[in-house]
């Protein structure tokens, strides 16, 4: 059977499909819900949430499923941004401002403390998975989970970060293939050499570590599910797939983008949020790209461009939204992430026969 | 059976696992007919050949198989490089050139005479299978060889450049994905925009063009094979996979430094030939890097680096040598081409069981 084996055993999911945690609103508790109510794990993306409003969604999709669900959290990053780069990056981001009616926001120093408010509830919630983006977390957070019977999930771009997460302590690892959309998880080498497919970083991993491996990036039906266990993974994380679901909380205009894109159109950029990530390239990339060098790092330049992106989307400007796409974003469709689910069941059931 | 198909009844060969045709003298007479002898297909890479050798090399393979083989040709690019442009290059190669103890070289003008007279040989050869890289040839280049009872074979990086490829009239088209070893294949985009992971790139095809389709990039085992045909593709072709077997015609050092290399190493570079590539990072990459923009294109970079590519092996300096290699690197082996094939089958046959 392709969908027993020691992850989903240990996750206690019917099958090895994995909806990502993105950050930014688009997995609502009813999307989240519905994936691991159809028997995949839904995971609540809550990286940039604010403490209380994370406990009250992850009450929400309690109250929605009875069945296992993950949280993702992202590990902290604390640049060193000075005044004068601050004061460029708002001056190119000032046209943007202009034209929304927007004023130069105040953006608040980095710190680990919401990191830590955000452990705090996935602990008193007993949420079953937490998994991390942007690196590793300490040993000692590690061992804090690991009492209170928490399963946990590490992101890797490479082997190595691979082996690092095993070496830290995680139960298992997504590794994120260069076709996956939103921010790039690489935290050990430049971004730009983490680059690596995912049919070619899967079995690569698989050979170095013990742990199970979830494939990430560029699965978008039951095609790719099997293609990725069969290239030794235990189970795939899709993100892509499920923006589009009819459950996804993303703006409309960035359903719709991807809905319409081809696979081509789905481009690395750092400009809105001071991070790599892939994302439909439009008229905010490429105007903001000759800076892209220049601008402050995560999370500082996310925070700058927020407003623009939240009112972006209240003007009906998808031109200036972020459009985080992965590479297989012509399989996108608008279906209901029950349907999508099953949908992927049935055609692996196919093939496998 | 996983290895019968419309691809393989179509070239004659037993296993759909194709050898690709790489040009620079790695794949010797000896690499191809073991490749075609094991049930595979092998192609000579003669994208640089002169006539006469080219020939020569052809009727070695006949002499060593009488199984079906092809033959891998360039689109002819006819770029305009001004004395100016010419002579930047050479002074930003010089270092190297000093080293090595190398005058300048004469450059000739690219011309479209080579391959005229290379597709008539492949004509009077009566070659089985002709592939194009960079490109498409025209459609009375296509009809002729067709007439000649000849499989053509395009490259793509893109659905678009597979639709374009359907449309003059190939038989089946290989799309390689962003992890693939050596030249981009792309002719219709800037290539940045065209690095497509094999895992995104296959099925979106395939859903798109109604000749079969031959999966490339990051493929370097049975799981790699299995994956990409579960996804859709008829066969595979691999490349850094057949250039550590033993029969392969690659520099001592380009062989070493792909078994001993990790999946993050090889990276896109131009400054070798003016065209982007994927090969191990070294010090003639990054030494070059700044100029990269400025370099003149394909073939003419090409030409200006021979002999310090040449001269490089042969003094034993491999930073100065392309070393292509594919994401895949890790799972590379030094085995002969027979065995590789021979393990990929059992493999795969043990995958489907």
């Amino acid at each position: 059977m392709w969908n027993k084996n020691e992850l989903t055993q240990k996750l206690g999911i019917a099958y090895p499909i994995i909806q990502a945690g993105m950050a930014g609103g688009v997995t609502t508790p009813e999307l989240i819900a519905a994936v691991s109510n159809a028997g995949g794990l839904g995971n609540l993306g809550a990286g940039y949430m604010q403490p209380e409003q994370m406990k009250q969604t992850i009450q929400k999709v309690k109250a929605l499923t009875d069945q296992p669900f993950g949280v993702n959290v992202f590990i902290p990053e604390i640049p060193e941004v000075s005044e004068v780069d601050l004061e460029k990056a708002n001056e190119w981001l000032r046209p943007f401002r202009e034209e929304l009616k927007l004023k130069e926001p105040a953006v608040g120093k980095p710190s680990t403390a919401l990191f830590e408010q955000q452990l705090e509830i996935i602990i008193e919630e007993q949420v079953p998975v937490c998994s991390f983006t942007f690196g590793v977390p300490s040993k000692a957070i590690i061992q804090q989970l690991k009492r209170e019977n928490i399963t946990l999930v590490g992101t890797a771009t490479t082997v190595n970060e691979a082996m690092i997460n095993e070496e830290i302590g995680v139960d298992m690892v997504v590794v994120q293939g260069s076709e996956a959309g939103g921010h790039r998880g690489t935290f050990s080498i430049p971004f730009g050499e983490a680059m690596v497919g995912t049919m070619a970083l899967v079995p690569q991993t698989v050979d170095h570590i013990g742990i199970p491996v979830i494939a990430a990036g560029g699965i978008m039906d039951g095609r790719g599910v099997l293609a990725a266990l069969t290239l030794g993974a235990q189970a795939v994380q899709m993100g892509t797939a499920f923006v589009t679901s009819l459950e996804s909380g993303a703006k409309k205009q960035h359903i719709e983008s991807i809905l319409n894109s081809t696979e081509d159109q789905p481009q690395i950029t750092s400009v809105f949020s001071g991070k790599p990530a892939r994302g439909i390239q439009n008229e905010f990339m490429t105007k903001m790209a000759p800076y892209e060098k220049e601008l402050p790092s995560y999370p500082v330049q996310n925070a700058l461009t927020k407003e623009i992106r939240t009112e972006a989307a209240k003007q009906d400007r998808p031109e200036w939204l972020s459009l985080w796409s992965g590479q297989g974003s012509r399989l996108s469709k608008r279906l209901s992430a029950r349907e999508l689910v099953v949908g992927i069941v049935s055609q692996v059931n196919q093939l496998v026969r």
